[in-house]
């Protein structure tokens, strides 16, 4: 057996998210599809590192699967990507030790977040941004965003329900910048880890407190309180996108 | 009667393109059935200074139209922009003279065309750009392209068949860059006008000198002897946009 890391990139807005479920199309699913077809039909399950929801986009999803021969890895890329649909593409494949999970090896993950926030919206984004047509402060976004470095609790913005216990994460970069030249905001946040729907949750605070409709200490007040209701709404899944996936080995 | 003049942006991605034909789904005629629901249900005719093709996108289309009434200009560019189709947006719309003619007012024309060179492509951008996974040498196309600057027959760029009997036109323009960030192509072309896929045999023939299956020469040539069996093959249309109309006065 050879465990393979490949890593994936994914346009979500035709995909019900990455994991597989009954009558959805999932990239996780497809990607099985394709490996069971180079596996000549012997079933493959592919694990992936993040769960992403329906319209969440990937520039760097990390999964993970074995077949029994050992293969080169180029032409392995090559027939992955060719093979699988339109919407998924293979950007790289690496052998790995039999041992690796990517879910559970230790990693820290990227996610951007793009904001249109243009007045009309950019048609060709309607997929790949937010549109949000308000008026934005960046100087109090900017402000704001830095609350959320650090270790801490993070109840007060993940989807209430939620399963996991532990909801301590660490956020090692949190930042807010508007790309020049499409005046684009960009939301940038790496982390070890990252709750149900807590990117969009922070977004969602981020805008309202750039739309001064929530002080800029509101970030500070979630994190003591723990109350998602204190918290802006979710914002859309089309804005987002998982970035980059690194291993600390 | 007012006449007025509108720039739109639309996603070519799901439409037959700009004109108005039977059975398919266009620019033209969504347009017309916004401004038909907004005039209480009399026909609007939409005239468009660029008829682009299946696929094609616009940022800087220009459109012109009759009511019958002078209305608020912010007010009727929120309606027809809220109430169009989502991949068509309304950018902006002023009162023109009542002669004013979109198509044949006299106007300058800037067209982009965008190619994926990345290897595997950016999946978010398979409908907004055109994937070339091949080696292409910069400064072979930059040097070449320059030589569509200036005033031609372009004959040998143009669609053969085509009912236009006057195949000269003026490039002001043409330009091919790397965007540093996305490593895409971006070819840029301004004139008083483009001939029918004049603007994707172009890029088609450029693409073909940057991987050197034709000589630097071969636009010269082209021009020259006026065959399009000369030219490169038509590139796709999910490259190409209308970016932007100036008009003289």
């Amino acid at each position: 057996m050879t465990r393979y890391k490949a890593i994936i990139s994914y346009d979500g807005t035709l995909f019900s998210g990455f994991q597989r479920q009954p009558e959805a199309r999932t990239v996780q699913e497809e990607l099985e599809k394709t490996l069971t077809k180079l596996n000549r039909g012997e079933a493959i399950t592919v694990h992936g590192a993040g769960r992403t929801d329906a319209g969440v986009h990937a520039y760097g999803q990390v999964v993970h699967f074995d077949l029994k021969e050992a293969r080169d890895l180029e032409k392995l890329r090559f027939a992955l990507d060719t093979q699988s649909p339109d919407d998924i593409d293979v950007v790289a494949v690496e052998q790995v030790a039999d041992d690796f999970h990517c879910r559970y090896a230790k990693h820290s993950k990227t996610y951007e977040f793009l904001v249109d926030n243009g007045r009309p919206k950019n048609p060709m984004m309607r997929h790949y941004a937010t549109h949000y047509p308000y008026n934005l402060d960046l100087a109090s976004m900017q402000e704001a965003v830095k609350d959320l470095i650090g270790t801490h609790d993070f109840t007060g913005f993940t989807a209430s329900g939620t399963s996991v216990e532990d909801k301590v994460r660490t956020i090692t970069r949190a930042e807010v910048t508007r790309d020049t030249k499409t005046g684009f905001l960009v939301f940038t946040f790496s982390g070890n880890g990252f709750l149900y729907k807590q990117v969009r949750n922070m977004v969602g605070t981020l805008l309202k407190i750039g739309n001064g409709r929530m002080p800029v200490s509101q970030i500070k007040t979630i994190l003591a309180k723990k109350d998602r209701h204190l918290a802006g709404p979710t914002a859309a899944g089309n804005g987002l996108y998982l970035k980059e996936i690194i291993y600390e080995d």
